[in-house]
């Protein structure tokens, strides 16, 4: 990771992911009836080693408006849990068909298909039941609620799902390309930021200063994630390498090259961290991060 | 349908069904980005011709605890939702494998796995948008959103689909079966009549009414439900007949005979009406429909 001179991004999130890590355990430890193996699955994937970039940035945007990082935990979690769904669905045979994530086994290939189904509707579904009843004050929750559930739904996450497998837009060209990306990835991106935001009770210059931060960083993220699938090795990216493009799925790298997808990257990540100067100084926490994901190896 | 002295369920539950039906179909015409396909398959199965028990359930609770019917039309197309996508997901080939549902084709024999299991994702979060933004006040969206994810979460309805799929009952006999219908069938009839209540701001007496009368309601229709399978015909039923005996899945007749469970049956629907006589004279719907439940053909 890299280091801004204020601030140690690499310190920082090593705590933030043990205490989030902590929470997501916690979360999915049921007294109440819910089956082993169905929380034993739920668990194998929830807990699985990550980078916990969402939740990351739930908890730096609740910083970077001036709350207090344990109100946001709750929606740190719930954006964890809703990533987790969508990757054991994506991963299913009639889907993305993928044997291995984050250097293991997929979900159904160690819990069988039925028990991956489900424990990705379980997931999907204790997201909001942890984002209902632990943020605070009610009112805050529901407008959490209704945020996750336009980013996560059929018009955002579920829809760019749907148009990346009916290869809707492959002749499309690049706009297509960062239109699938802008609901598959960047939604939830941006409804992460846009939690931490609500909880510290933000007000409309903070969140016009984070969405176009988040904007920038999704597309930036997703450029980056197609740079290291091209260079990349299987070992150090914990899934299969070269997937996108041996499927015949538009990339960047592929429609415009390594140096102009690079560039690109470099010009989203300067518009990200001047988007952030109205916050400045709470937002060093931001701006490292996106540094991070344009140097990022994984 | 059976028709009460004092309330004609008839006539009342084909104009709200009307009403709910309206409000799915306005519910599901995204201007928004949602791909056509998508919402092709949700609305496939969720505009299917159905009973609508659970939003009734959820609209006739609301007026029982003395509150405006309009006010509980999100949690009743949120309920009817969730019910949709637990059938999409449950006849999947990796789940139930059905073909039929609602006397028509399963949305993945129509639409392929990926956009049935898509489509499934996609209304389940639906559910919480609707109930997070147009429940009001924010305070009240907020405690249904978290009643709603209990009840279909791991240790309910998931859960409940989960344990039958793995048969882990299968030697348990009517304990063990009770147990997983509470959880696949009841919990989500109960969290129904509890939105209904909610959103009616009841009181502790008004809720403990409801509780009771969902437990045994929920009970009774499962157990009708299973007389159904052995006597049907596939036509009335709209799905395959004999299909839990026939894969060796426990059922109540199979248990205790036909005799015993019409029995059972009855003296549920007996309680479950008894249970509502502190909400008199308003719970004459629901009086109504826990005889329906009794005396239905489908």
């Amino acid at each position: 990771m890299v280091e801004s001179t204020a601030f140690s991004l690499e310190r920082y999130s090593l705590a933030a992911r043990e205490r989030v890590n902590g929470a997501l355990d916690a979360y999915t430890r049921f007294d109440d009836g819910c089956p082993a193996q169905l929380s034993e699955a739920m668990r194998y994937s929830l807990l699985a080693t990550g980078k916990r970039l969402r939740p990351l940035l739930a908890l730096l945007a609740v910083e970077a408006c001036g709350g207090d990082e344990s109100a946001a935990m709750p929606a740190a979690c719930a954006v964890e849990m809703i990533h987790a769904y969508s990757l054991i669905h994506d991963d299913l045979p009639a889907m993305d068909d993928d044997d291995l994530r984050r250097g293991r086994p997929t979900c159904h290939k160690v819990y069988g298909e039925a028990l991956a189904i489900l424990a990705g509707d379980a997931l999907l579904t204790l997201a909001f039941e942890v984002l209902a009843r632990d943020v605070q004050p009610p009112v805050v929750a529901a407008e959490c609620c209704a945020l996750l559930a336009r980013a996560a739904g059929c018009s955002a996450l579920v829809g760019g799902q749907a148009d990346d497998l009916a290869g809707q837009f492959s002749d499309g060209g690049v706009e297509a390309l960062m239109a699938i990306h802008r609901r598959k990835t960047g939604a939830m991106m941006l409804v992460s930021l846009q939690l931490g935001a609500t909880i510290a009770g933000a007000d409309e210059r903070q969140l016009a200063a984070l969405t176009e931060y988040g904007q920038c960083l999704g597309l930036a993220f997703q450029i980056t994630d197609d740079l290291l699938d091209v260079r990349g090795e299987t070992q150090a990216m914990g899934k299969r390498v070269n997937k996108d493009s041996d499927r015949g799925k538009l990339t960047y790298p592929g429609l415009l090259g390594i140096e102009e997808s690079t560039r690109r990257a470099e010009a989203l990540v300067a518009r990200a961290t001047l988007a952030l100067e109205p916050l400045e100084p709470q937002a060093a926490g931001l701006q490292a991060l996106a540094l991070y994901v344009l140097h990022r190896n994984h």
